[in-house]
């Protein structure tokens, strides 16, 4: 068994996480990389990369905190910020790569052109991989492995509106992949379309160099900043004692949250959508540029010009210089057959958004196939470590009838919530249930018997990523420790040297009292106001 | 009387506002201004101006929000945003010159070289002013005016402390009035000094660019986001109720509403002094470029060497490309005997911070010689009022003695609360104060029977500077329209269309709702945190 070889199409964050799943198990992976270095759109380049996927830009910085974006068994030194500029994130990866010598397993400048199955699939599940160098496309090389983990990011097609009269507009366009700095911006009248992560943060910046931004928003938005009341964490709220919360509350408390730091009705970005339905936009700076006028908001685009934008309610930007679509992107497996990997939601169908239920053997699987409001990389490992598992027979997947029926009824009730098939997950529940296929949720019965504290801990704190090696395969021997003091090192960098004493700190006790306030609060509030 | 001739030295917002408060009342007013634009610090230009006073920079946005700031008669537009980029403060004072036809009577490019007592001061209080041309050291001219007003921006000469090893440091060195744009912090190791508004603002703009920015506090900052909660402008909370509120409970509010958003012991901005006996940092970006390790904070600055700076922690920062003192300004009165108008505010003689109580004859007056926490414009406004009915006997002074006893108490009151002659008063009070000797202070009482909505709002709600034109000389006609509609008017531009049922608005009743929630938040989170 510990012969297998794993080829692993690209060295991001997923494909990383997915190297040290296979060495972990005692794979042999062989990791492609089309680019010279690692990091996927952690990489960051002035450039736009072919395939490079994502926006990423100089400004950009982590949504999620430290804790709880890192890999499960390597944290973030302590003296590291709560949120990360991408360079800090990009030398993360790089730290994990050398940490858990993952580079020498990487064949960089390497692109895969295709992916077929074996002609004896049916009985080895084996997969022929040809890659050619970056660039060219004679040179083919064929390889044959036992399996394949596809990390290549998959959302990498940038996906634009079909405006009427976009192709007429003379002025610069451009998708937020795209999108490095705003100096191009100075003093521009600029349309930023979107009501995601990076439509905020473009509007933002873009706002402090041009003469006009509008922002152009279909449904209205819901704005959470990263920080929440007196500077903790949001994502601080991911605890699985609110997963068990009926969504309608779940949305009253973010309704109330966003509300909390703009009006949104007072301040033009009215959601008819709750959250859970729509997407979020977590920015900690939009609210301001709105108070400036620097950023306007504005309907859904209904028609370019040559030098202006009209919209829903009928009103027009004249003199417009640009718009920047910051509206996201589609899947793109360009690489294998679409009767696999389809290249749109509606059609794919992934067991758990990472095997095709159509395969004959699981020895395909997709990691990272999925957004979600919250930290994407301990997702993505424990895609990849559930992943391994079925690759080894450790974990066996339910029949293919079992894996159809689920994944009809999970696309259904995304296309319940969102209006279509949109891949975005439920953090927690998710990473949950992927992490009980492998053994490693963090029950609190098997917890509280061993170690009370860890136990409430897991269950009434922030679900940190360290959490999933405490128990099951793999643990890892600092998890315990690292686990009850992931909350105090997240501002651990900034604390007031006067305030060792314990009671200033962020304390579960505070954090628990300070939810409780905030509910109270978010009720009152609601009800009063 | 109405031929008196007043000089008005120089053409800001003071001055415009004095040209107007002159005209008013009848007076000749002869305006000098050194630069060829009006509007003083609101007059941008990318070169450092001599005697620019103030830090002005690209980025910079007002700290009060539009109908705390407006001049009591001439509101912004409806559409205005609440804050504003500085570019629209200039174009609102242009406006202003406009509306009330200010500009004839400034003479451009003119600089006051000396202002000296005639000779037959003690009888007619005259002065003779002598100008010279913008630069120009010779063809100096001299003319007879019957009063001066002083509205030079006192506050110009940088304060810079005195560091040791500070002009053995190699890098760049620069005070904040110099400061323009972050673009020459790109990529470097800078610190900046200072606790208040410009050191908030240019450390997280120069974060946005710079490798990494320090922010060295002497002892730790207040800082307050313009933004309230739900985005209710900050200074709405300066309302007559509140003042007469036991200061402690006043700092006690403002301690908590800064810790809203970021506590400051767990961010490194721990404030021994209150609030009240501190300076205030008004700034929306700070607390996440803390988050991002962007900014970090130090403690006071020890000694500089010529790479490096040491703090008062004993830690060093080395490899330091720059240093930004944004540490503030000291007076400056240069065209003036220092019998009358000393350089600095331990000697400053001046009662209400507007005479001189030492003249024979108060012919001379100083327009904007204070900081306050909330806006500037309206209180100058006041001050001017009061100069001019002052200068035509329409109003009194009291007795030099008795001016001179008051002079001295305010004094051992600011040196009680801050620990020297700092020119810092409470906003609210000091206006409502010099409203009280010009007769236009919006009493309760007197508004009761008139309207009695209107005497409330005075009472209840922000204290709009409109609220000076209601009774007393020369009210506005517009005044009680607009007090009752100021409000709302404040996040006008942005409300979303289908909100405009009263219900969603921002009215008294939810404001007062608000503020009770508020203050019960914060003594719960106080008790319990």
């Amino acid at each position: 068994m510990g012969s297998k070889r794993v080829a692993i199409i690209g060295a991001g964050v997923s494909g990383l996480t997915s190297i040290k799943a296979c060495l972990e198990e005692g794979l042999q992976p062989v990791c492609f990389e089309q680019h010279e270095d690692l990091g996927g759109v952690w990489y960051y380049s002035d450039d736009v990369r072919p395939n490079q996927g994502a926006a990423m830009y100089r400004s950009l910085v982590t949504n999620s905190s430290k804790e709880m974006m890192s890999f499960s068994d390597f944290p973030f030194p302590k003296d590291t910020p709560p949120y990360l500029p991408y360079h800090r994130v990009h030398t993360y990866l790089q730290d994990y790569a050398q940490h858990f010598d993952l580079k020498k397993y990487i064949r960089f400048g390497t692109q895969v052109s295709r992916i077929e199955k074996t002609e004896d699939f049916d009985e080895t599940g084996r997969w022929e991989v040809r890659t050619v160098q970056t660039g060219h496309s004679d040179g083919e090389q064929k390889e044959i492995f036992d399996a394949i983990m596809v990390c290549n990011g998959v959302f990498a097609r940038p996906y634009v509106p079909d405006v009427p009269g976009l192709s007429d507009f003379a002025g610069v366009t451009m998708h937020s992949q795209e999108y490095r700095t705003a100096q191009q911006f100075t003093g521009k009248k600029v349309v930023v379309v979107g009501a995601g992560n990076s439509a905020g943060d473009v509007a933002a910046e873009i706002a402090q160099v041009a003469s006009q931004v509008y922002l152009s928003l279909r449904d209205g938005a819901w704005v959470l900043p990263r920080l929440a009341q007196a500077g903790v964490p949001r994502d601080m709220m991911l605890r699985r004692v609110l997963m068990g919360m009926p969504e309608v509350i779940v949305n009253k408390i973010i309704k109330g949250e966003a509300n909390a730091r703009v009006c949104h009705d007072n301040y033009g970005l009215t959601c008819p959508a709750d959250p859970l339905k729509h997407s979020v936009m977590a920015n900690d700076e939009i609210g301001f540029r709105l108070a400036t006028g620097q950023v306007l908001t504005k309907p859904q685009l209904s028609r370019f010009t040559q030098h202006a934008a009209r919209f829903a309610d009928g009103s027009t930007v004249d003199g417009l210089d640009a718009v920047v679509f910051a509206t996201g992107f589609n899947l793109v497996f360009n690489f294998s057959d679409k009767s696999i990997l389809p290249n749109n939601a509606e059609d794919l169908s992934l067991y758990k958004l990472v095997f095709p239920a159509e395969l004959t053997k699981p020895t395909l699987s997709v990691i990272g196939c999925l957004s979600t409001i919250g930290a994407h990389p301990p997702i993505y490992e424990l895609q990849a470590r559930w992943a391994v598992r079925v690759f080894l027979g450790l974990n066996k997947l339910p029949d293919k009838e079992t894996m159809l029926k689920r994944i009809r009824s999970d696309k259904q009730e995304l296309k319940q919530r969102f209006g279509y098939v949109k891949l975005q997950m439920m953090n927690v529940p998710y990473r949950d249930d992927i992490a009980e296929e492998i053994g490693v949720k963090p029950s609190f019965w098997k917890l509280l018997p061993r170690d009370p504290k860890l136990a409430f801990l897991c269950y009434f704190g922030p679900a940190f990523s360290v959490q999933y090696r405490l128990l099951g395969p793999h643990p890892w021997s600092g998890a315990a420790g690292h686990a009850k003091s992931a909350l105090t090192n997240t501002l651990y960098p900034f604390r007031s040297p006067a305030l060792d004493k314990e009671q200033s700190g962020l304390s579960l006790a505070k954090v628990v009292k300070f939810l409780l306030l905030l509910a109270v609060l978010m009720v009152v509030f609601n009800h009063f106001m």
